[in-house]
């Protein structure tokens, strides 16, 4: 139920304390913030409007967005309480707070709970599920899409292993289009551990590499099926290969294999449709 | 049938004139450049050698390396013909030639001869033919995926509108793997004056949009068939889809729909597989 129309506080100074949150907010990206984090865009903003509604550990703090997006942006602003202050800036002013020019005239400031831990989350896993598992993924955009494909393709939870990197950093939020704050995820251990828990949870393991035995269209439909992702340049390790399934997508030979994430994405649409998931 | 061994020529100054072309080409990059492009990394080196040798209008013009990836590359040296200087030089000075650092040591000016124009392109298609069109994609990382998954699946050739991107572009490449540089592509026109040429060459023509009316698995197989794509935020405008069949892929309710060049990656595969090019 939408609310009351919102009206931003203008912000004239770059040092206002009220948007101290704001500040330079590309550097401190870097650097990791205590379960803060920093959405960018109209679609992100409205998924955090959505997560802060849902009220499971996901809310927003703060919206701070240009003056010119402001009239656009009523229907989105009046999906968050009205304890959620809302500021506005000129360009010059909004630049000068945040540092960096891509932010596309729309921030916002988010806090996210300490989430369950893997074990509490698979355990909560519906009797039916699929599970997109991946391992060592470093790039920020990769893991951004994996996210926005797995939230596409009905996927009930995404599970990294420690070596992956933080989905939670501005730029893989953004890439997933919000989904990072509202598909379940856990990251901790190592890929052996995240086989073996989910194999003890009764998954069926797939994992996707060139040299996989079995065509993904081959796949067959089961309650509990994983889809098991590698690090961008190598793939999955011969190690993990022999204890899984394997899949492969079928390509043109003499090239290099599909991007990590294109192919997870192939894949979930295969798997999502012979498990009627979408 | 690879050369003898290559001996680069050792650069100390960042001023030597052997070495002007490679000079600050972040900047030139964005400026065009009468049929010269850049070659990063590894895998688009390859890439290169394999277009130069094929002799159709790609020749590469020199190669600049970091000293450290000498050693690792000396396959790929060999695959390009004597003639084609190579040079080397430490981090320092390879920085202060290419004024930016995102090179990942390997780099390469080429060349690519005006090519055929799409009415010629599309004439010399062959009897069965997969081709991808794209409208109004602007993204220089969506361009290059969309010649990446082209490649992957056997696509004869990719036709773009004129307000589509430059492929050539060193980013459009990169992200390619090297696919513009051997994948047959025309950029020209409208879109629909696009349509009407693959229309009047006998393609089925299918138009991919969340609202499409046959989701992508009936897609039926036919000699001919080309897959077009429109631009990122918009997808393709209303008159062009009534002009055309149109396709979906199934997917969750309630969210973005997937990436154009996702979209396109997932939809090429189907029809690939269905018309048994993979």
């Amino acid at each position: 139920m939408p609310g009351p129309p919102r009206h931003p506080v203008r912000i004239e100074d770059p040092s206002d304390p009220r948007i101290a949150g704001f500040v330079s907010i590309r550097e401190r990206d870097l650097t990791g913030r205590q379960g803060r984090f920093i959405a960018e865009g109209t679609v992100v903003l409205r998924m955090l409007a959505a997560a802060h509604r849902a009220g499971r550990g996901v809310a927003a703090e703060a919206i701070l967005l240009l003056e010119n997006r402001i009239a656009g942006l009523a229907d989105v602003l009046a999906e968050f309480p009205a304890d959620v202050p809302v500021f506005a800036a000129e360009a010059r002013v909004f630049d000068a707070i945040a540092g960096f020019n891509m932010h596309r005239g729309v921030l916002a400031l988010g806090r996210r709970d300490a989430m369950p831990g893997m074990d509490t989350l698979i355990a909560g896993l519906p009797a039916s599920s699929l599970v997109l598992a991946a391992c060592g993924i470093s790039n920020h955009d990769n893991m951004g899409t994996l996210f926005r494909n797995a939230a596409a393709f009905g996927v009930d939870a995404l599970l990294m292993d420690a070596s992956s990197c933080d989905p939670m950093y501005r730029k893989a939020i953004r890439v997933s289009v919000g989904s990072v704050l509202t598909l379940p995820f856990a990251r901790e251990g190592t890929a052996a551990s995240l086989i073996e828990r989910l194999r003890a949870a009764g998954f069926e393991i797939w994992g996707l590499s060139p040299s996989g035995e079995t065509d993904i269209a081959g796949i067959p439909p089961a309650p509990r099926t994983a889809l098991l992702v590698g690090t961008e340049g190598e793939g999955l390790p011969e190690a993990i290969l022999s204890s899984v399934h394997t899949a492969r997508i079928r390509q043109r030979p003499g090239l290099d294999s599909l991007n990590v994430a294109m192919a997870a994405g192939i894949a979930l649409y295969q798997v999502a449709s012979v498990n009627g998931r979408i």
